[in-house]
């Protein structure tokens, strides 16, 4: 009898795992179970999610105008002639851009950053689409940028850098506005809401 | 300029999503950040985890002793010959494999059954590796089986179902003790565990 392989390193569901568990908020045991489940897939099935990756992977690319996510050159809402494309919404990324659309409200473009200035995290200015925005807005047409990076010190930091760079070029730049979300408790608010809630108060 | 295609159905990210969504434990929302997340890999990370995913379906499969995945045709537990393999611990999946090797306290072998007894689910115990556990025990050399099936309805039916068959067999069938989590704050224990640490109650 051959004298067994040590149950670690280069097993092949091992390695699997390890895919996994390198995926954000997948930790080693989630890993484990997932890759179990794919070896319950038929031949054809994973192959169909290998290919997924590949395809995914090799097709898709930033818009050349907004910077999203797509497999075309112009992505389908850069390229939509109903959108109203002298309102640019700035996002930190792809999923953002996702959010909006959901609320079947927006009808401007976007502009996705990639990211957000951290320095601590070594994210500086020009690791991110700025220049690509500035160049969109120089070619003319715009009037309004809203800056739709999250209420955090990294979003509040880049909307301030990027407006200070957007105010000289005569374009209206505006911020979300930030309060209670509908169907908050107010007794259950954090400060900050609840300031910023009181303070951007409206008249009714 | 083109008719923008609709961000719906046929998109590589969407379809990298859906793959992702498949796996259990994973909403749309979650696959869709999973699906962006490989957008940031390199050709040959995404690469990596498509032959993750292909070379462990293609050479993982059942061990031809304990039903056990691996990618050999006995797995390194069965050919150890360090294993005591007069002791069958009898479980519902490789991830009870892992754990019970995970407390490095267990020296005997496994046997996999690949699910639990659940009729309404349509498992009856055909569709179950029982018949290779008897064929195990007719083989001779084993003294006794470990019923380490979980204390659900499920986990209970299935190891009253393999008792019954082996013990005329003349093997010792044991379960595993059921009582308090080590750690465990009595007071928050439900009923059914209460009962049962009492139940098993030993002298000290």
């Amino acid at each position: 009898m051959a004298v067994g392989r040590e149950p670690s390193g280069a097993l092949p569901l091992t390695l699997l795992a390890e895919q996994f568990a390198r995926l954000p908020g997948i930790g080693m045991k989630t890993a484990q179970r997932l890759a179990y489940f794919v070896m319950s897939y038929t031949d054809e099935e994973a192959e169909a999610f290998a290919n997924a990756i590949i395809h995914a992977r090799k097709t898709v690319h930033a818009c050349s105008v907004c910077q999203n996510l797509t497999d075309l050159d112009v992505c389908p809402i850069c390229s939509d002639e109903r959108r109203d494309r002298s309102t640019i919404c700035v996002v930190e990324g792809p999923k953002d851009v996702t959010a909006f659309e959901r609320t079947k409200e927006y009808n401007g473009v976007y502009h996705v950053l990639h990211g957000l200035i951290s320095p601590i995290d070594g994210i500086t200015p020009d690791k991110l689409r700025i220049t690509e925005l500035l160049k969109r807005i120089q070619a003319g047409g715009v009037r309004e940028v809203i800056m739709a990076t999250n209420p955090t010190p990294e979003g509040e930091a880049t909307a301030m850098y990027v407006s200070k760079l957007l105010k000289p070029l005569g374009i209206k730049v505006t911020r979300l506005a930030f309060g209670l979300p509908i169907g908050a408790i107010l007794e259950y608010a954090d400060e900050v809401t609840l300031y910023k809630a009181l303070e951007n108060r409206n008249e009714i």
